[in-house]
């Protein structure tokens, strides 16, 4: 094995980045929310990036692993699960600091695991692509289109928040008139021609209303809308009724594979999750259920772009929609994103992305969608690059924290405007 | 994209090797059986290498895929499948030319064209791994052993072909005695310390009697018999309860997912194949079902070892065990198969291979198994070099044939003992 693949060192740099107060049944995005950039150097002396989540638990996972890389090879993909297995696994039990709540679904150690390691493996792969002068698609076995189409992610959201953050100019978005605005405005500005609401925030009829107004508004065009897992499945029922007509799918509208598969078992509109199937375990209870049949993969999820294109096959074996899920994540990410899904030939639905909300990066050059897609890159590797400055500046407003932002706390940012707000227990509707 | 990485052109040699008198349901290998061989050549001068199967409706298919990959990036590997079905798929619908006999499962248009786009796939890999340094494992992710362990696999046998044919030492194997001294002698020259024996050859209870004289002869040691599909529901059942102390795992006894699954319900001997599940289509019935507990992988059969890797993914999300197939096979796909093998954590049993019969081959150094084990090869691409002389021998041999050895035929084979032979019917007991 050629020496100068083998890593050096790997950096990890938490970071924390504006995010506008975008509502969901959880809260409001805080003014800021946690990234952690992953850097591997190669003894070759080529860097590598990749991004993951930045929370603390994410990080105390990271540092470990990050020590254990140096002197493997950048190609050795497959051996970061059992190396993060053996590094991280021992200071808590896989059911340990278990979380049953949250817009991820049930988070467990396995599954923080394996966010941790995708930001290793794609930072991996960037490094390698670049290293041998290949694109990130071609180490996964070559693009198989030349551009991946994104949707529209429109959210209700406050004009500002309630303390701090920056400022933008999209104004609120509170009722059907605000997201066909917003819509309007994200079609114009990228191209997108597929639409995703963020609901669970108001009562299901005036979600209802919205996503009425944005079939007229767009007709024929797919919309989506997500309550992670607010309703009942009487109400999941009742929505899907009154918006059979329009929805290209529903999303996560009740919690779980129970009761997924009773909502699925009473409507023909196509259920899609990134809640109740967000690992392989979880994949052979719903998918014998029939409670989804749409899996939204999420390399940040399911352990990088490989593990991404794994469950690509499990869903095109058996049958099932594959679609992208997003949370809110920079550049980096986003190249990631299109990497793999240029490589997965039965990525049948536009992926969402929270791009579009994100004034700031870590890449010296932004992402800019046309026609609501993102060509995929030929050059090596990822094809993007780290802008030092942005990213010491952003992660010396990390170190300036007193804390509060650098775990991400939805319902602790919906206080600063309602104090009594409690994390709604679900279903809330 | 890199110039010298794209496939400047694309040799095939159809051969024909040298193959022992080993018996099986259908009846016996013939004196020499086809392979096709297929050299990537990549502008920068490269060749990879890759074999597959070399009878005549591969041979047909492979033909306008090879024309066609001219140009294309040879990391262009997820684009093969769609390119195979632009070019071949319309020389026949895929319901066409299915073929439900023979120790390969139901033949279909969609297998044949997976098993010649494997070949292809290879060696793109081979092609790409020498052009950029690396080896084939480590563009799939990297090996997660050093070494591969392979079963020996015991033939009843005849000491020699009816007509022609290479000669070999081996001498007949038609009892326990004679199967027991085979396995002797395998895990004498190579080491191995697990064993499979072909059944299906004669009626059960001297099937079982073999298998009993290997379990006395290596206690411990993981058996497995092989009938394939040869069997009713009712004497799988009786040959299950009979060996049921001493299999690792029965593979096809009975034929197709009903009456596996019909053998699964009735005994706790986990049933392998390599028969009823073939394809993706075929998996999720048959897991559904509980048909089959460990899938024999054969990136033949899948379409490559990208495939392969997927089914891994598969087996691995829902608790399916996975070993390894092989038909008749040389040096560069022994290598093929040690690479995948190498990256995949879920590969719980040793692998099949014909390796040890084949006294021919078109690589300068053959392997070696040591301790039943091959080491995985970190040399650029698959580690192995195309004897150009072999091959050109070889492909003399195929050309000089009248045309009865160019398709395999295990029955016509057979009818040079005893001419009334006629494939049996299923079950044949």
């Amino acid at each position: 094995m050629n020496t100068e693949l083998l890593i050096d060192e790997v950096r990890l740099t938490p970071i924390l980045i504006a995010d506008p107060p975008l509502l969901n049944t959880q809260g409001v995005h805080q003014p800021y929310t946690p990234r952690l950039i992953v850097e591997v150097v190669t003894r070759g002396g080529v860097t590598g990036i990749g991004e993951t989540y930045g929370d603390g638990k994410y990080l105390e996972l990271a540092r470990p692993l990050a020590a254990a890389l140096a002197g493997r090879p950048v190609s050795d993909l497959n051996g970061l699960f059992a190396l993060a297995d053996e590094v991280c696994g021992d200071s808590w039990a896989a059911d340990e600091r278990v979380d049953a709540g949250g817009l991820r679904g049930v988070q467990t150690a396995d599954k923080l695991r394996l966010s941790v390691v995708s930001g290793f493996e794609v930072a991996c792969l960037d490094a390698l692509g670049k290293s041998l002068g290949l694109p990130v698609h071609a180490l996964l076995g070559g693009k198989v289109r030349d551009s991946v189409e994104y949707s529209a992610y429109l959210f209700y959201r406050w004009a500002a928040h309630p303390e701090g953050g920056e400022k933008d100019d999209w104004g609120a978005a509170l009722d059907p008139a605000g997201v066909v605005a917003q819509a309007r405005r994200f079609a114009r500005e990228h191209g997108f021609s597929s639409f995703k609401l963020k609901g669970g925030v108001f009562e299901p009829d005036r979600e209802i209303a919205a996503i009425r107004a944005l079939a007229e508004e767009f007709p024929g065009q797919p919309l989506r809308l997500d309550p992670n897992g607010a309703w009942s499945v009487e109400t999941s029922l009742y929505v899907a009724e009154q918006l059979k007509d329009v929805l290209e799918y529903l999303e996560d509208p009740a919690s779980g594979t129970d009761l997924m598969a009773a909502v699925a078992a009473g409507t023909d509109v196509p259920l899609a999750t990134n809640m109740c199937v967000t690992t392989l375990a979880e994949v052979p209870e719903a998918f014998a259920r029939g409670a989804v049949q749409v899996v939204l993969s999420d390399h940040h999820y399911w352990g990088g772009l490989h593990r991404t294109r794994e469950l690509a096959g499990i869903c095109r074996t058996f049958g099932v929609g594959l679609s992208m899920h997003s949370n809110t994540h920079l550049g980096i990410s986003l190249a990631a994103m299109t990497h793999v899904a240029a490589t997965v030939p039965n990525l049948d639905y536009a992926c969402d992305s929270h791009y579009a909300w994100q004034s700031e990066d870590v890449i010296t050059a932004r992402h800019v969608f046309r026609g609501g897609r993102l060509t995929v890159s030929d050059a090596p590797g990822l094809g993007v690059e780290l802008d030092r400055e942005r990213l010491a500046a952003l992660h010396r407003r990390w170190l300036d924290d007193d804390g509060t932002m650098r775990e991400r706390d939805d319902a602790a940012a919906m206080r600063k405007a309602e104090p009594q707000w409690e994390t709604p227990t679900i279903p809330r509707w």
